[in-house]
């Protein structure tokens, strides 16, 4: 096909095609005269995760580059997700309690990365959960667990292991989405919804079950005055 | 104590002290002098709250003033636990999926809204949620449900009652966390600090859990190839 009908085809611009294949993120179509090329149905696949990676993703070109190029050398579909989990984001709150931290340096604080640290060092232990240190999850908890004890609002004992023991059942249903998909692009692909609009999906189905559960405790108190 | 003193107790710098009082979010302290005012632990707590909702919550003064208003008000300490998650914003990956849906255009577009707002109102009947229409977490639910549908990722039935089952558990301990707080400062702090920090952490944990769940498939996997 054409890079005309190859926009149509994905949604993406001619000449965010055109910027795309400039930074090697698109291989090149076959060449069918000096200005004209012709694109095939992987060109259109490839295409439709770049624009999953940079829109829904947030990620930069750089970082897009380096996450086709996992893709590309996963032998297996594991590694696709691994590469796409690694390479998004960590939440933006997260962040900003990080910069948050850095308000209030000094002693104080190193004393918090320490025992955070090794909060999640146990945490894995206990839950016997096989992950290595490097792990950009790992840093990713352990800074807004260092957060939490700056702000006085550390978790009780076995509360994080509560909230684990739900992630992981959500974890499952994560996965089962992704099952039955071989291609690592395709499970790539998925991977970027998954990590990038169904965590807000849950999160915003716990607020709502906030909301339901805050109005069901309203409603037992008024009856009960009431009474 | 002196403005000097109340920044060193709360590390808000005296400049945005002197920002938030001109902006009217901070009470004014009883004036002792013609530049000299005292302040007591009230303007402590509730720049602890200013500097939560601006820092972790990311708000504007616009809508730190809102809720700080809904949080005065409250007559109860639900009111402000629900002023506080309605003022939070919805997650940013949801407004990206919103913004990419503006790209593709169209009749498709209308009809994806409609079958999404149909799609939340079946789960909250299905679920027995008492949450109004107008929650902004029904609209930010919706924003995402159209966002997957435009992706072809659409949940399967059930899939999201799934889900949903799981958030209702987290949200359960969310609110224990809030438990036992029923000054409505102290809990409003309580709540920015739950949605803008324990959300990260949960999706931290749910990918660490994804990452040891895939680890262990590759395992058995290799381990059923040797054998």
């Amino acid at each position: 096909m054409k890079i005309s009908e190859l926009s149509r085809r994905t949604g993406v611009p001619v000449a965010s095609i055109k910027y795309f294949l400039r930074q090697g993120l698109l291989p090149a179509g076959r060449a069918t005269a000096a200005t004209l090329a012709e694109y095939g149905e992987e060109h259109a696949q490839r295409l439709r995760l770049i624009k999953a990676l940079t829109t829904l993703g947030g990620l930069s070109i750089a970082a897009t580059r380096e996450v086709l190029g996992a893709v590309d050398q996963a032998d297996r579909s594991e590694g696709a997700l691994g590469a796409v989990s690694y390479a998004l984001p960590v939440p933006v709150a997260a962040q900003r309690a990080a910069g948050h931290d850095e308000e209030d340096a000094g002693a104080e604080a190193g004393a918090g990365a320490g025992a955070a640290a090794t909060e999640v060092a146990e945490l894995l232990a206990a839950l016997d959960w096989q992950v290595p240190g490097t792990s950009p999850h790992v840093q990713g908890l352990t800074t807004a667990l260092e957060a939490l004890c700056r702000l006085d609002a550390r978790y009780a004992p076995g509360e994080l292991v509560a909230y684990a023991r739900l992630a992981e059942q959500v974890a499952r249903l994560d996965l089962e989405r992704a099952a039955g998909l071989d291609d690592p692009v395709a499970l790539a692909e998925r991977a970027v919804i998954v990590f990038a609009i169904c965590a807000p999906v849950f999160e915003m189905l716990r607020r709502l079950a906030q909301e339901d559960q805050v109005r069901r405790s309203v409603a037992a108190d008024t009856s009960a005055v009431r009474g």
